[in-house]
């Protein structure tokens, strides 16, 4: 896996991955600004958390994958109180749309490994 | 489906995705833009081909989410002749670093059917 502090060291697949696209509302910077760290915090916590990659272009459109060991970290992550408070907050403030798929990796290969693999 | 331009329009799942992960190199701006043009415009055209998120930030992490109907299709796509090409200089001289992962969409909802879930 890379080096580069932008993307996630995950294991061998299977594993699942929750993709989250989303556009900002523009409002209330500071406060998502304060939730989204909060969240990068905890979310390491919980159990089967893997790793995550987050990108955001200057028009508001974002990217997050967070990587899980199985559905159920999926579901248990959900129903963390202050992740369920910071979905709603997405919901009525900070998002003008957003989309999330839950997704298993089957599959997976880094710039190295396409390498070795003669891609 | 959310109108907004930078979501895809996807159908029920289960359907499948590529999740690229990249850093750019910063080098050669011209030829990189030209290419990503290219395909964006090809990759529709192709059998199976369901839809396109991607984003970039300003330090040049970017993920780019293609959808697809298989994963068949996600392998005649991968051997095109012109993405073959694009894929060899990504290799060489657009990123730096990237991940890519293969992943099947089991579920999926969107700002409006989470909140008829009462989510």
């Amino acid at each position: 896996m890379p080096t580069d502090p932008g993307f996630a060291t995950t294991p061998e697949p299977p594993y699942w991955v929750v993709i989250f696209t989303s556009r900002r509302s523009g409002e209330d910077h500071e406060g998502y600004a304060r939730m989204a760290e909060a969240m990068a915090a905890l979310a390491p916590k919980q159990p089967g958390y893997l790793g995550i990659e987050s990108t955001r272009d200057p028009e508001g459109l974002g990217i997050t994958l967070s990587y899980w060991s199985s559905e159920q970290a999926i579901h248990d992550w959900k129903r963390v109180a202050a992740h369920a408070e910071a979905q709603r907050l997405g919901h009525s403030r900070w998002y003008t749309e957003f989309v999330t798929r839950v997704a298993r990796v089957e599959r997976a290969y880094t710039k190295a490994t396409s390498e070795q693999a003669g891609l």
